[in-house]
C-alpha cells in the first residue's frame, strides 16, 4: 500500500490522516501542524514546503486556524496530496526527513476554539438526567424530538488531552437544605462525546446553512470529555442553563479526524419521529443508504483508571451533527472557522454503553466496581479518565481518534 | 480645563476618554484604535508615535485586543498621559493633527470577543420574567439571591452599534398547540444592559478570582442590547437554557467607558439578603462608601423608534459587576483578555424603568404607545432602538457612553 512500513490494520493508515499540533523537545517546543502516519507526526509545513507547495504557508501559523478558514476544496486537495506522497517513492525525500516518532511529540490544542456549543443529541442520555434530575416530570422535554437542543458553553477552556483537570469549588446544596454549602464538588463526572470541528469561510450575519450543505462546513471530529460537576450544575441550571458545572474544563483529543476520512462510517440514523420541521430534513438515502442526515458509526471507550468502564456506540444518537449544525443557524447566527460543538453525551439504550458517570452509577446508587476492586460513583482526585475510538474506514480498515485522556488534581 | 474647545458639561471631556475603534472613508477604511475627546476621536497610535512613544505599538493593529492584555498599570498610565497631553499646550503638536470629528468616522466592534457571559442581576427582571413565563411558580428560583445566574452566550455574533439585526427565524410553539411551527420570530424584543470588558493578562487554569481584586480584570463598561426572540426561546430553554432565541445577535456600543472613569459613579448595592457566601462578599465601604461590591450610579435610556419608552437605573441592581467576575472563575475556569459579560437586563421597581419590551408590554398584553401613535408590544421590521447612558463623573461632570442602536430587517 505504501513505502511507509504500515500494517494494513493500522488505526492511522492512509484512509485516516488525522491532522493536530505538536511539538519537540517539550510542551516549550515551537508549535508545528502534523499529520498522524501510523506511529509518526509528519510536519506537514516542512514537507510541504520541501516538495514546493507554495500553499505550505498555511500550515505555517502553529495551529489548524488557516487551513481550517480555507474549506472543503483545499481540504479535499490536501488529502489527496499527501495520500499521493505518502504512496509515491519518488517523494520519500520530502516525507522521511519529516516524519517525528509519536513518542516524542508533545500535543497541543490543535485550533483555537472560536464558540464552543454543546448539544444533547442522545435520547437515552437525556432520558436517564431526566429521570435523575427531575424524577417528578416526563423525562424528555416537549421540545426534545422536534429540535436539536443544545447550549454555548466556555471556548476558553476547551484543553487538550493531558491537560489536569483541576477539581472545581462552587456552591451546591445538600438535599436536605435550604441554603447553598461552598466547596469543592463531591460529584465530578464526566461526558464521553464527540465534537465537531467547523471549517470554512465565516457565513454573514442573517444567513443560514442548508442542511443539505452543512457538510461542506464540518472539518472533522474529535474525541471530547465534558467534564460535569454535577452538584453545582444541579443547583445553578434552572432556569438559564449549565454554567460553572461545565465550565471550567472540556478536554478535547489532539486529533482531528476529518469527516472525509469517516464517509465509510456514516449510517442511517436510528429513526426520528415525529418527523422533523423541513429544515432539518435532508435528502432520504438512495437504497437504504445514510442520506444527508446521517449518523456515524463511531465506537467510543471509556476507561476509568485503567478499567474500561463503558463502550458508547456514536450510531445510536437521535440527531445527526448536519442538523446540529443546521439548528445552530438557522435564525441567522453566523459561523466561524474554530467553532466546535459537542453531540452530547453517548449513551445507548444497554446500561453498558452509557457515557457518564451519573447514569453508569445512576446517580450513586449502582457504584461501579474497578479492576483493583475499588469502588466509584464518582470521580476522585488522582483519577484518570480516557476515551478512545474508533470508526470503520474503506475496504475493511479502521480510522482510529487517539486518546483523550484527563486527570483529576485537588481542588485549590 | 483644556486647550481643547470642551465646555465643562461635555459628557467626553477628560474625565471621560473612552476607547474604542474607527476608520475614516467609510467602513473598508484602515481601521484605528481612538479615544473620544469632545466631538473629535484621537488617532491614538499616531499621536502617541508622534509623540515618540515607544509603547504606541499596542495601539496598532485596529483593536484594543494588545491594550487590553496590558492591564491596569498600563490603563492607568495610558490615562495619565492622555489626560496630561490633552491639557498641555506643548502637546497640541501631537493632538490636534490626529483629531477626527466623530461625524467624519465609522465605528467598528472595538476588541475581539473571547468568551461572552450574560448575567441576570435585576431582581425586578427576574421576578417579571418568571412571572410572566412560569406563572405558576416562584418567580424567583430557590438559586437566585445565592449566586448570580449567567450563561454563555454567542461571542461570534457580538456586533457593534449600527448592525442591522435580521429578525431571526425558528421554531416556536403557539400556545393553543402540541408541535412547534416555524417561521420569523414574532416576538422580538431587546434587554438593555451593560457589558463589561475584562482584561490583563489571562490567569491560568485552577485559579480563582478574590473579590477584592476583581476590580484589576475589569477595563471597562459598554451598553449592551441583548437582543431576544422570546417565542423562540420560551420554547426551546427548558432544560438547558436560551440559546438560539438570543445568539442570533447582541449589540455594543462602540465606546468602552473605562472602569477608571466611572469611579464617582460607584454606589453601594441596593442590599443583598441573605447575605451571600463569603467568596461573593467584599469589603465593606468605609463610612457608607459603595464597598468592593459596588454598584453603579448609571442612568440608561431606551428609545423605541424616536420615543423615550424607559429609563432604567443600573443602581437599581441586584448582584455587583466584581461579584459576577468572581463567580465566573470560582469554579477555576480561566477569563481573557477580550472576554465579555453582560448585566442581564436592567429593571428598577418602577414600570417606566423596564429595560425589556416584554415587562413594559407585560407579554403583549399592556401594548406601549410612541409618539407617532403607533401601538407596539415587540419589534416590527424596520423598528430601530437606541440605547442610550450617563453616569456621574468627578465635581459634577457627566460620563457619556454613546449610543448603541441597531434597526430590525426582515427575516430572509
Amino acid at each position: 500500500m505504501t513505502w511507509l512500513d504500515l500494517p494494513a490494520d493500522h488505526p492511522f493508515g492512509l484512509h485516516n490522516l488525522p491532522y493536530g499540533v505538536f511539538s519537540t523537545g517539550g510542551p516549550d517546543g515551537e508549535r508545528r501542524v502534523g499529520v498522524r502516519v501510523g506511529d509518526h507526526v509528519l510536519d506537514l509545513a516542512a514537507c510541504a514546503e520541501r516538495a514546493g507547495m507554495e500553499s505550505a504557508v498555511v500550515w505555517r501559523g502553529g495551529s489548524l486556524d488557516a487551513f481550517l478558514a480555507e474549506g472543503r476544496p483545499a481540504w479535499t486537495a490536501a488529502r489527496a496530496w499527501l495520500q499521493d506522497h505518502l504512496s509515491d517513492d519518488a517523494a520519500r525525500d520530502c516525507v522521511e526527513p519529516n516524519l517525528v516518532p509519536v513518542g516524542e511529540v508533545t500535543m497541543h490544542l490543535p485550533f483555537t476554539v472560536a464558540d464552543y456549543v454543546d448539544f444533547y443529541a442522545s435520547e437515552h442520555h437525556a432520558t436517564n438526567v431526566g429521570r435523575i434530575f427531575r424524577p417528578d416530570s416526563e423525562p424528555l422535554t416537549p421540545n426534545w424530538k422536534h429540535l436539536p437542543i443544545g447550549y454555548h458553553g466556555r471556548a476558553g477552556t476547551v484543553v487538550v488531552s493531558g491537560t489536569d483537570v483541576v477539581r472545581p469549588t462552587g456552591q451546591r446544596r445538600p438535599p436536605t437544605q435550604e441554603a447553598p454549602v461552598f466547596g469543592p464538588s463531591v460529584r465530578l463526572d464526566i461526558e464521553a462525546e464527540l465534537g465537531f470541528v467547523v471549517g470554512g469561510p465565516a457565513t454573514g450575519l442573517g444567513r443560514r446553512v442548508d442542511l443539505d450543505d452543512a457538510d461542506d462546513h464540518l472539518f472533522g471530529v474529535v474525541l471530547l470529555n465534558d467534564w460535569s460537576a454535577r452538584d453545582l450544575q444541579a443547583w445553578e441550571y434552572v432556569p438559564l442553563g449549565p454554567f460553572l458545572g461545565k465550565s471550567f474544563a472540556t478536554t478535547v483529543g489532539p486529533w482531528v479526524v476529518t469527516t472525509d476520512a469517516l464517509r465509510a462510517a456514516r449510517v442511517p440514523l436510528p429513526g426520528q419521529d415525529p418527523e422533523p420541521l423541513p429544515y432539518l430534513r435532508g435528502r432520504d438515502g438512495a437504497d437504504g443508504g445514510p442520506g444527508t442526515a446521517y449518523g456515524l458509526d463511531v465506537h467510543v471507550e471509556v476507561e476509568w483508571n485503567g478499567t474500561a468502564v463503558s463502550r458508547p456506540e456514536y450510531r445510536d444518537m437521535y440527531w445527526s451533527p448536519v442538523q446540529m449544525l443546521t439548528h445552530l443557524t438557522v435564525n441567522g447566527a453566523t459561523i466561524r472557522p474554530g467553532d466546535l460543538f459537542g453531540s452530547g453525551t453517548i449513551s445507548g439504550a444497554d446500561p453498558g454503553t452509557r457515557g457518564s458517570f451519573l447514569e453508569l452509577s445512576w446517580s450513586g446508587q449502582e457504584p461501579l466496581t474497578l479492576d483493583d476492586g475499588s469502588q466509584r460513583s464518582f470521580l476522585e482526585d488522582g483519577d484518570t479518565v480516557t476515551l478512545r475510538a474508533t470508526a470503520p474506514g474503506p475496504d475493511g480498515s479502521v480510522v482510529g481518534f487517539g486518546e483523550c485522556t484527563g486527570t483529576v488534581r485537588p481542588a485549590v
